[in-house]
């Protein structure tokens, strides 16, 4: 056997005992896919081992995650900083060969995937990230990014929605940094693949906008090398080399759909052994030979990044202060004055939604940034909503048809590859990627939503259209369940400001996060409060603060409202206390960071003893966290409805006069 | 102006008006697709407007459902029950003319349509279910079914992930009972669709395996009429006819964005009027010769239907058996003895799954349906894991490739065109159809489980691997917050049953419920209850009930489990007893039926006064509404983790021991 044989066998062996060992896991790709992955990493992929975060290296997603096994062999055995104990350990508590890979938990996953269809959304995210360094950075004679983004999905990958929105973005915005290897092994879970997926691929990412390239032998080398290089070779098309390839290849379930997702058993496991021609019994055993070459890959990778070194130190001399946002980009840290230059608003000011507030906001900081600081931090997109939601950014470019400070992308009414994308941006290097569209369609897209959280992705999801008040549109359009159900996800700050200055506090919030934010906006103006009169900025970052107070010594309730509904509540406090009643009314912009706050200023806010009542125009399920036993919550436990927004108001209960009428009545009097 | 052109100035300022009066909503389309939908509904379609249940009816979805003003005027014009005064209520309270079309409120709605893309997965599912009809019902020379489905559909209908996926299976499924008519106006909301949305339509939808037509003016009456008659001559395939149209067609904002979502104003309607032709100035006038044309569909629909009831007598002669199974399958009414074909299980079984429970469930009430009742009720199958959700329906064949009894349907990895379809075809008939995934897959059909709970469509959503026991695959396949998430769907029920016994009561509850239901299972073996020692019939039909109680008086704790976690409580409060704490344990399998009872039951299971420990492997928001200020939820606010699932459950703290101790803290023990 010639060491690239020798290689590609170790991959594969590696595999299958990592996986009989943890006695779960999925063999079938790997056996398959071996040979794609030996080439792809041994004679294309650019990368430092040992400086996992190269900004200029080659990007490898692993979309079908169900084959960690293989990635994790890859990684181990290109030299990344995963010890063979690690992989002995695949599968167990603590640690770094999860199920599926996690971003963040092993060097070199750059991607966290798993749910299918992800992985080629983020790769897409990517590539468009790579080209905007390209676009923004490289001098004539300085070329200092040219990377290439590298996907390998399998059929399931194809199967889902998300892969087709992202394909057909990547194919209009002609990404050739693109190139996906697709496991074409003719078998899914259920059977041959025939029972669930027959279309004509080549056709499918033709009409994208696709190169296609077909390689017949998942176990040629040279050929599948071949098909990669012209894929390269390719302008102004992203590609799909489709490689024939057998599940399971060489053990007795090959071409089963049983040797997808449990270990081949001891028995099976020594027959592929043997029609492999893998003498070695001893389980992770890596034949010194393979090592050797494959960690050649660790001079290799010192040379090409001491090579972009050198590339930008060139940089630094001929275009200093291009070389000085470079660094400032790739540092992450914003220029020190970002923060002052958003706008203030004025209770003087007319009543404006905070979509329009968000807008004023998002146009200033990134004016800012772009006069400050990097060019490129606030990048993204509505999904075909920009007139409604307000989040393009006036003066900048369109990405894919400016090549200056495009900014601006137009992903589509695509929701889903939207947030996909958008976390590929925020994976890729210091981006903070914005997606907008209106919450009730937020459901489109749960899948890259809890993603960024699990990955800790700080993109910026902005919701707008946040209630009932939608109005006109009705049932379909009104999100009602949306803001609390986006509250359950781990690890995602959601913020709904009040009025023009939460908002503004809403964006310091957002950019200062280490995660995922979903911003949720208003369609209807609502008024602006009064900065004089209350502590906005202090109390956002909170949480929950209160804006005003009854008279007397403590309040007799406190009146919590979130977003729209604040200005119902400061109005019902001061209706209640002309019928004697202290009511103390409370903002409450963000349950995640008010349970950040400690007991003493949760305490202060919602004092022990005192009835709360919630007025927030969504479920309200949830909210007996902090309303108690004798408190009480005015949400909408139903679909909204098609009628003018100030109707609803009415009709659903969310008056003034409602808030009140229940008020005194928790109070019994 | 020949009475065609009349028709068609006639929807388009009917519709016109309609957005002028509620000055809201969507004259770009119906200016523009006004043509395409007179031709269809004067030449093409079959109906009868006075029975707009009539089974064998075309379907027409209006995918594109921002589009309602043209469908509320179709539905006006051609007789169905849709008076005058309800287009002057466009979009106002309790009009049956809502801003998006909802199925149930207006006659002659097939489906509720807004959320872009769901209108094309729910016609699929449609045409599925018709074929279903065909396949079954037909005799040789008595054909009962022969019906089309057709969907209107825009841009913004066609970049949606989910018509991908859903025409990717109408295509393998050889849907050729399926037409889609796209209004291919090249304008989308963010502008010309060169932005956004450039495919080659034909190369795509052909791929997929679908005849394409395309005519190339708009306004060509005959030309559209053409190009259906030949789609509806195609064999095998279902076909897309794109018509070329203009958005706003006529009026000063023709083919601009700005025509798309808001009333054209006085000037500009005053404008379209003359540059149409349409000399009066009165709103909501209808031309005498117009209505006179359009409303012979009443006629002719009485005479299809009528000559439909006579094939259904013909049928009855030659086939009574058979026609006695349609009567049964049009009446929706399930045999007597389907209940008692349930099986049953004993404390004596080993360990079971409660996927391995609801298998075995299923599969029994097929049969029985199948046995004594209509042949379709129960029609489905899962996202590409049969093998991991256990929904086959063994013995049955596979839609598109049986054609005796082919209950399963292969739907790939396309969870969201699969809520979709399965939508469809609960609208269609009385299919009572399921759809399976794992639970944390739920996020990619977010929308289509909306939308059934908003249509009270009678779907039966199966979601297995329900919690972090799941295991070694991680969190991307651990569902952490799902459960809480889909509790939050105002109208779904959920229910998460404890074992095999509780599993049977959940089919029980799903088949006699009228909307929606969730039911949520366990991969992991968990014991079977003693079904002499609980009442579990009784108690899991009112959502929750006491299993066991402590000694004593009354109980000083009450512990509240759902699903697997039932028998770390059952666990728990015997390990209390003996501790000298008079524990209850309580299963609660579905806060929507527990929040049905009345005050006294539901006080009856959680006595005011009790502290209450819940215990459920997902997050704790909205526990609290149970579990009051003195009790506390015992659940999971982070992300899962990748490890054997024992070890999980001991690590995350859901051990007995764990329970015991936070019990006895509660208490100050």
């Amino acid at each position: 056997m010639d060491v690239d044989g020798l290689c590609v066998n170790t991959l594969r062996f590696l595999s299958v005992d990592m996986i009989e060992q943890a006695r779960s896991g999925h063999p079938g790709l790997p056996l398959g896919a071996a040979p794609m992955a030996y080439v792809l990493w041994d004679r294309l992929l650019r990368f430092d081992p040992r400086d996992p975060a190269w900004p200029d290296r080659d990007r490898f997603v692993l979309s079908a995650g169900h084959g960690s096994a293989l990635l994790y062999s890859l990684l181990h055995l290109y030299g990344y900083d995963l010890p063979m104990e690690e992989l002995r350990r695949f599968r167990q508590w603590g640690s770094r060969t999860p199920g599926h890979p996690e971003r963040g938990l092993s060097p070199g996953v750059e991607a966290t995937t798993g749910p299918l269809g992800q992985g080629l959304g983020m790769a897409v995210g990517m590539a468009i990230a790579g080209r905007f360094l390209e676009d923004t950075f490289n001098l004539p004679d300085v070329r200092v990014f040219g990377h290439r983004v590298y996907a390998l999905v399998s059929d399931g990958d194809l199967m889902e929605g998300v892969s087709y929105e992202a394909a057909s973005l990547a194919g209009l915005l002609r990404l050739d940094n693109l190139v996906c290897l697709y496991d074409d092994n003719g078998v899914s879970l259920e059977g041959p693949t025939a029972k669930a997926f027959t279309e004509d691929l080549r056709g499918r990412f033709e009409a994208a906008g696709w190169n296609v390239l077909r390689v017949e032998d998942g176990n040629d080398l040279d050929g599948i090398e071949g098909a990669v290089r012209s894929a390269l070779a390719a302008k102004g098309r992203p590609s799909l080399v489709a490689i024939r390839t057998h599940i399971g290849y060489g053990s007795p379930k090959q071409d089963s759909h049983s040797a997808h997702g449990e270990p081949l058993g001891k028995e099976a496991a020594r027959a592929t052994r043997r029609s492999l021609g893998w003498k070695v019994e001893e389980p992770f055993h890596v034949p010194a030979e393979a090592l050797a070459h494959c960690r050649k890959a660790v001079e290799r990778g010192a040379a090409l990044s001491a090579g972009w070194r050198d590339g930008v130190a060139r940089m630094r001399k001929r275009a200093p202060e291009l070389a000085g946002r470079l660094e400032q980009f790739l540092d992450g840290k914003l220029p020190d004055g970002w923060k002052a230059a958003l706008p203030s608003f004025s209770a003087a000011d007319p009543p404006l939604a905070t979509r329009e507030a968000s807008s004023k906001v998002m146009n200033a900081l990134n004016k800012a940034l772009h006069e400050m600081g990097p060019y490129h931090i606030l990048v993204g997109g509505s999904a075909d909503l920009n007139p409604s939601v307000k989040t393009f950014l006036s003066g900048f470019g369109e990405f894919g048809f400016t090549k200056e400070y495009p900014h601006n992308i137009h992903f589509g009414v695509r929701e889903h590859a939207m947030g996909a994308i958008a976390n590929g941006l925020a994976l890729h290097s210091r981006f903070r990627p914005y997606a907008a569209t209106f919450l009730v369609f937020s459901d489109y897209m749960r899948a890259p939503i809890r993603l960024a959280a699990l990955m800790r992705a700080p993109v910026i999801f902005i919701f707008t259209h946040d209630s009932v008040f939608v109005g006109e549109d009705g049932p379909t359009h009104e999100p009602v369940e949306q803001v609390m159900s986006l509250r359950l996800v781990p690890g995602l700050t959601v913020l709904r400001p009040a009025d023009a200055s939460e908002t503004v506090e809403a964006w310091r919030t957002a950019i200062d996060r280490k995660g995922p934010v979903a911003i949720i906006l208003t369609r209807q103006a609502v008024p602006t409060l009064d900065p004089a009169r209350y502590r906005i900025p202090a109390g956002f970052g909170r949480g929950a603060y209160v804006l005003s107070e009854g008279k007397g010594a403590g309040p007799d309730l406190v009146l919590v409202g979130t977003g729209s509904e604040v200005h119902v509540v400061l109005a019902a406090a001061e209706e209640l206390e002309k019928k004697g009643v202290s009511a103390r009314a409370v903002s409450m912009p963000s349950w995640e960071l008010f349970e950040e706050q400690g007991e003493q200023y949760r305490r202060a806010v919602l004092p022990a003893g005192v009835p709360v009542l919630a007025v927030e125009a969504g479920v309200t399920t949830g909210w007996h966290r902090y309303v108690g036993e004798r408190g009480a919550v005015i949400g909408l436990d139903r679909f909204g409805v098609s009628a003018p927004g100030k109707t609803a108001y009415e009709k659903l209960g969310f008056s003034v006069e409602a808030v009140v009428s229940r008020a005194m009545g928790l109070l019994g009097r």
